[in-house]
């Protein structure tokens, strides 16, 4: 239970992944100031692009208020020390945009892919690498796919050329020995340094963290004031503050986040980061929250509790780009009540 | 790091501990609705009382909108199958108030001293048995005193006859790791259930839950939508949610604690209960909430940041009651930086 480190590097996500808490809708200024905080609290990377990453803004996955580009450029203007992080999923965002990113001084690129895809990443992270890019493989929806299979999937992108692959707990809804089952699983196969990104839908944040730390990850996401998709990440702030009370080093100023997230990002929310019924059943279902709202008008249309669509979703794993399958889950299960 | 028992028992803390989050303004009406559907969703036991136990309306702790033997006895009506609870700390409230609760139907009186100081309870706990309560004793910060003591303290109202035992992480300040040291040796030495009582100050509640149960505690504490002093409790409903993914029985209906949560709480909530600059520092200092209002004052008058004279506090272990101190320490805090 001792942790093997005592030190970790925090990516600070609030500025890509908490752009869904505010509907992309962030502004040039905003982004400055935040990254500016960000860059005096001593935060080592800040992400910076649309939720879904680089080439995002879309009407399918919402437009963005400002060309991502002008978001990037502000943050590295205003960041001498953190180092600019951008995230990209293939087959929404491409290399031309990476390039752009790095011409633009980000220093970092986060190549997503599901968990069973690696294959995708490929020839992204040759790119980045070529780029000169610090190059992070994302692997999302993690809770879908056993140690072993992740292990095979992250080994790929060390050969692509990787220099840190993270497990990712898209959706929120890995439990604790989960984590560490994974952790574990990459450190014992794999050289590069492990990441973790959690989501708090289940309110395991924290401690699905604490679980990836102590396995053995040293690359840790979190999102100040919560800003994330679903309920959030784990909690910059506080997450600076408990790593402190347990002797690992962030080199995070804990008293410029605190502020950072009271002053500057509290009255920015449109709603608090609360765990609701929405952010809940999506952990406890273990499905992406792009498909709650599809969830409420198949419910609707057939008289169903939207929650029992979500939960047979999860059950069969339906993945990001699968939409269609919610309507046909819905008419089974309609059916199945009506012959019940 | 696997679970000893696939069964634990909550009780829901909402109409106790989160009359904190609405200033104790509770109605007869919203008790009784909220005790009803917590009933419906076979809520084992129901925590009613003010924030600070029976007795505790005043202008010290804050006045209560309607008197609690009213709320009681509105919870108690509605509650065909759970048990309706009363907190009781030695001190603010007396024997008589118990008396009173129970002619009214309580069934469960948990007595509350601070960690040290369980030899106060003895003549509550007695009269909770004497009137046939099932009766616990509530060590509160228990942060601050080390497993040894807790189990000498904890012994203490055993002997009295407390039927269970409980931690109570009243600041939110345990990690994981110090929660299981003290659950454990408690389980050692004592033959009474054990139950914990979490605050998510460091957004640790769920861990610490989690721990404690694999540790062995068997009596859970959680307050929906996360109501509850500082940062609040562990989230009820998805305490709920986790435990089935884990195969933990808790008998509780998940889908409708959501509706609770989402249909009746969080409409009444004026503020949601997100981990803030002021519950995350009480949480990282370990000191009561009561000191914040006091400690802002101090701050105030003596130019200083409240952070660091409520971390001093901690250090210094200040219990509630000594609110006096503050002022003190934030003298001499100015004094030593005039100095320095």
């Amino acid at each position: 239970m001792t942790s093997k480190q005592n030190k970790v590097l925090l990516t600070e996500v609030a500025l890509r992944d908490g752009s869904h808490a505010l509907s992309h809708q962030y502004t040039v200024d905003q982004v400055a100031a935040i990254a500016k905080a960000l860059n005096d609290a001593n935060m080592p990377y800040i992400e910076v692009a649309h939720g879904d990453g680089l080439a995002g803004s879309s009407l399918q996955y919402g437009l963005s208020k400002t060309n991502e580009f002008e978001l990037i450029e502000a943050a590295v203007s205003v960041a001498d020390r953190a180092k600019i992080a951008v995230l990209l999923l293939p087959g929404i965002g491409t290399v031309k945009e990476l390039k752009q990113a790095a011409s633009l001084g980000a220093k970092m690129a986060r190549i997503a892919t599901h968990v069973t895809e690696a294959d995708v990443s490929a020839q992204h992270i040759y790119a980045a690498k070529e780029l000169g890019m610090e190059t992070v493989g994302f692997l999302m929806m993690s809770h879908t796919a056993q140690p072993e299979k992740i292990v095979e999937q992250a080994k790929l992108m060390e050969t692509y050329g990787a220099d840190i692959v993270y497990v990712v707990d898209s959706a929120g809804a890995l439990l604790p020995n989960q984590v560490r089952a994974r952790i574990r699983a990459m450190k014992q196969h794999l050289s590069v340094e492990i990441g973790f990104h959690a989501h708090n839908n289940l309110s395991l944040a924290m401690a699905n963290t604490l679980a990836a730390i102590e396995e053995g990850a040293t690359r840790i996401d979190g999102s100040v004031r919560c800003l994330g998709a679903g309920a959030g990440n784990t909690q910059t702030e506080v997450l600076v503050a408990v790593l402190e009370r347990m002797g690992i080093e962030t080199g995070v100023d804990l008293y410029k986040m605190m502020d950072l997230a009271e002053d500057v990002i509290a009255p920015m929310l449109p709603v608090p980061q609360e765990i609701t019924k929405g952010s809940l059943v999506l952990g406890y279902a273990g499905v992406y929250s792009s498909f709650a709202l599809h969830a409420q008008r198949a419910a609707a249309k057939f008289n169903l509790d939207a929650r029992d669509i979500l939960i047979e979703l999860g059950k069969r794993k339906v993945v990001g780009g699968q939409e269609d399958m919610i309507v046909d889950v819905a008419a089974e299960l309609a059916k199945a009540k009506t012959f019940a």
